[in-house]
């Protein structure tokens, strides 16, 4: 049995979703994985995929130079990795932490990797689980460089683009941080928007493609604006503060007279007349973000 | 004077940045275009191209038999609509209202509009004012359909794409309502994370190339979940709403440690809390649309 698992390249702790499709990936790419998840019964696919199933995560990071752990948080991903039998396992072996949590937990995780004389690689992944092994998936990485360079068979086994975003620990999470606020508040907005337009007579497949079409406006559009944000230049030209806090006004009206709460807008809305309130109301957008950061 | 504004095809009132962009097209399009602006001056480079500049605005539409008008909301559309010189002046004639507002708004103008004897078609404008006279513009429109399809040159005039999306008055701001709300909560997300990736020492055009990346997720993703909302299936399947709250909750966290308000995050994050709440967990994140469209 262990011999087995000496020959394993990679492990992968944590089969929810996102873990079994990097199982399933690294398979796919011929990496010899050992899998394991807290609930057992998970790894059945990946097993019978010619995965070898773990019954313990000790046994399961003992049987690869590089473990991948990628579960719900970072709280998930201590319970599992600082109990004694594994943190003595890991020792002199690499952890690439795929789970998402905030840049402290990061440089905390670090933090604890230097003291274990454990190797340790942050990532995240910013596509979902149907991207693994294909090339729309993206992941971002940081920590050392050498590490993260060894193992390159790794990632491409994974698919996709991976990016090195440098040698501070805390930077693949503070990009996902990031990344994750805008998905998540826009799909918050869309959800919203569904409520409305229902509450409006206009199902989700009439708003569908015109909503599409919004969101194909926004790439463009958020490359336009970083510029001035770095520069401290907004240019509210074409749509300035005013205009955009006078639309949020009749969304909030609209929400509000159907009885939807509209909680997110009026927030968005509150921030906007902050900016206006300073002095900003010429400017555009984006100058919420100056705004916001202020100290 | 008169003779000349009599030859007019098209009048356009509100001359801020979009009304600008729309009697641009119209004038580079060969259509004879009248134009008027509460602020006198804003129409020099109009009147420059070729334009009628009106000195009043029953001047302006007796000039034309299709008025135009694009202002910042339908107080300000009423306060130039609904003075009895410019009302006595449009009966008979015809207005499309391509400002910005709720329904509401909407059918109360259609109403006042019907007491006058004014023809009224609502509209309203998905794209930035730089798409106008170009293909990528996008305008709908709702009301009489008879009084679209007689103006289809002004519409072409116009660029891009229009749709008449029915006779219910209501139905073109209900969609920019729903539209707006997408854009608008994207933005205020985009903005946010700028903030927050600025303090994490990330700059806006380092974030910029992934933000572009998560916002082209967004459109397929509008499409592939319109349908689970008019079924009111919702599958969770490989992101869950438990998820999405954990990265939620990750997001707040890390925007407060910096001193960053989180008040759109916190109320997205709420919503999604309540749907979890209610039982639905284990759903995609759109489950939020139907809870929050409960009555
Ligand atoms: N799904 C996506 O599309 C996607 C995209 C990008 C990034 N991600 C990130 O990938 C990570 C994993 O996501 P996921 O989609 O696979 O589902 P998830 O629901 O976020 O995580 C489920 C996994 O976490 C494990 N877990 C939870 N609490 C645990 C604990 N206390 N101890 C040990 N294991 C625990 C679960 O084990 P049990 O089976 O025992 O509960 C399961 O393996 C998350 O950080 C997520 O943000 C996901
Ligand atoms: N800009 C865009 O990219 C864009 C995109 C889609 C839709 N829209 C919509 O298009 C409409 C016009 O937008 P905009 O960008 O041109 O700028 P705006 O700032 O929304 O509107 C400016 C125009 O409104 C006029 N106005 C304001 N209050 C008035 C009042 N009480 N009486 C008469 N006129 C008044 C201004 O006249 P003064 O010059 O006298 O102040 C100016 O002509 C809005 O509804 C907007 O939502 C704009």
């Amino acid at each position: 049995m262990s011999s087995r698992y000496e020959q394993s390249a990679v492990t992968v702790l944590g089969l929810g979703p996102m873990g079994r499709a990097l199982a399933r990936a690294l398979l796919d790419a011929g990496l010899p994985t050992t899998v394991w998840n807290r609930t057992p019964g998970r790894d059945r696919e990946l097993v019978e995929q010619g995965a070898a199933g773990a019954r313990t995560p000790e046994e399961a990071v003992a049987a690869s130079p590089l473990t991948l752990i990628c579960v719900v948080n970072y709280d998930a991903a201590d319970a599992v990795l600082r109990r004694d039998a594994v943190t003595d396992a890991l020792k002199g072996r690499a952890v690439v932490n795929l789970t998402a949590d905030t840049p402290n937990r990061a440089r905390d995780t670090a933090r604890w990797a230097a003291e274990h004389g454990i190797r340790y690689l942050d990532g995240a992944i910013m596509t979902p689980t149907t991207t693994i092994g294909t090339p729309a998936a993206v992941f971002i990485h940081s920590g050392p460089e050498e590490l993260y360079q060894e193992h390159r068979p790794v990632w491409e086994a994974l698919g996709g683009t991976h990016t090195h975003l440098g040698e501070d620990i805390g930077r693949a999470a503070a990009y996902d941080i990031a990344l994750l606020d805008i998905f998540w508040t826009a799909m918050a907005g869309y959800a919203h928007a569904l409520a409305v337009a229902g509450a409006e007579g206009v199902t989700a497949r009439e708003l569908a493609p015109f909503a599409q079409g919004i969101g194909a406006i926004l790439p463009p559009l958020f490359g336009e604006v970083a510029g001035e944000v770095d520069d401290g230049t907004f240019s509210g030209e074409g749509n300035p503060l005013t205009s955009a806090v006078s639309s949020m006004a009749h969304v909030v009206e609209t929400s509000e007279a159907h009885g939807i709460d509209a909680g997110v807008m009026r927030a968005a809305e509150g921030m906007a007349r902050r900016a206006v309130g300073l002095g900003h109301g010429a400017d555009g957008f984006v100058r919420i973000a100056e705004v916001l950061g202020r100290r």
